[in-house]
This record gives structure tokens, C-alpha cells and sequence, in this order.
């Protein structure tokens, strides 16, 4: 199978993109839950993600395509793609190789507890 | 306990906020793992979020504070918030009461998926 020149029309017509062309793009790993990372896609970047099977995203720092483990190594495989209901943000999915985060942490979120007030439920 | 009047500067310089201020807040129920839903906090609803233990967003669409369940009564309830590793997305484990999504299904992902080609791990 190769994949179509453009992004599936009838997904297109739901995203719903912010001034930079982008939705916001979580992606969790398919089988702990664990959230890994936020990423941010364009139609072509969604695209190659949903016929690749691998994840790419569009990096804002670099302007560029990336698709993630590429110089890593630490591929993300697709298991699933949702967008959400009113069309800005997508879930991916993944079975994670290896980190998910450049530092070497497996989630971009392992460093980063800010020690929030815990209300009882 | 009286929650303090700004954000405190020790968080608020490690954030990286878009062109209006915003940073992402991806919602997870604590237990189960799920993804429920993606909104957006400016300083002043990461400082509510912190220190009501209730999740307040910043809403893009209406232009003002909502504090989630207000309405509804879907309350989310804090267990713990983590910012990543670059500063411009946050991870917000949270108590869901009822559903996350306004239009009454568990999560704001689950009426998207969008038939990715599954890749082989």
C-alpha cells in the first residue's frame, strides 16, 4: 500500500488548527497509559503518521519534520490515532521504543512534578 | 490555608507559554490511565489549579476562567500536575467525577479515532 499525496479530506475537514497550522498531539504509550510526551502535528505530519505507522510530528523549534526515532532510535509504532470533539488535539496511541524523552527519562513529565494541592475525592 | 495572589515565580519561569500565554494541560484520570480530555491554562489557572485542587482552565472559545464542573458538576479533582521537560505542557492527574466530555461520553477522544495503520511493534 502506499500512502495517499494528502491528508484523508474527511479528517481534514475536522481539524481544527491553531494560527500555526497545529494541533496538539498526545501521545501515550498504548498498554500502561503512561502519557509520554506532547507533540505537535500539521495535516501533512498527521498524514504520514496515520500511514506510516510511525509517528511524525512538526517540530516548532527546528521548523522541520521529525519523525520520532529517527536519530534516536526510540521509535514510536501506532496502535491507534483519535481526534477530539472539537478537533484540536489528537491522542496517539504508541508502543514506545526505549525513552520517550531526549533527556533519557521515559516520559517528558518524569522531572517536572509541580506538588499540587491533593483534594480528597 | 489562603492561596497565594500569583503564580509562584519559581513555576512561572519555567513555563513556555504560546503567543497568548497559554500552555497546554492534558487531563488523566489518576487510577485507570485514561486521557480525558486537552485544555489550556494561562498563569492564573495553573495558580487556581494548584491551589483549590480543582482543575480551571483558560477557556480559548469564551475568553475566561472556567473552573471544570462549575456548571456541569463533572468536577475534577487534582491528584498531582507535572510540567515537561521544555516547559510547555502539563500533565494533570486528576478524580473525575461523571464524565470528562460536554457531550456526556467518558472522554473527549472517544468518538475520534481516526483508523491508523497499525504497525507491527
Amino acid at each position: 500500500m502506499t500512502s495517499p499525496a494528502v491528508l484523508d479530506p474527511a479528517i481534514a475537514a475536522r481539524l481544527k488548527r491553531d494560527a500555526a497550522g497545529l494541533v496538539a498531539a498526545i501521545v501515550q504509550q498504548h498498554d500502561t497509559g503512561e502519557v509520554l510526551m506532547l507533540g505537535w502535528m500539521d495535516d501533512e505530519a498527521l498524514r504520514r503518521t496515520l500511514g506510516e505507522g510511525r509517528v511524525t510530528f512538526w517540530s516548532r523549534s527546528r521548523g522541520e519534520y521529525w519523525r520520532k526515532g529517527d536519530t534516536s532510535g526510540h521509535v514510536q509504532h501506532v496502535r491507534s490515532v483519535a481526534l477530539d470533539c472539537d478537533g484540536d488535539a489528537l491522542l496517539v496511541r504508541v508502543d514506545q521504543v526505549g525513552a520517550a524523552c531526549h533527556t533519557g527519562d521515559q516520559t517528558c513529565f518524569d522531572a517536572g512534578d509541580l506538588g499540587a494541592q491533593v483534594a480528597a475525592p
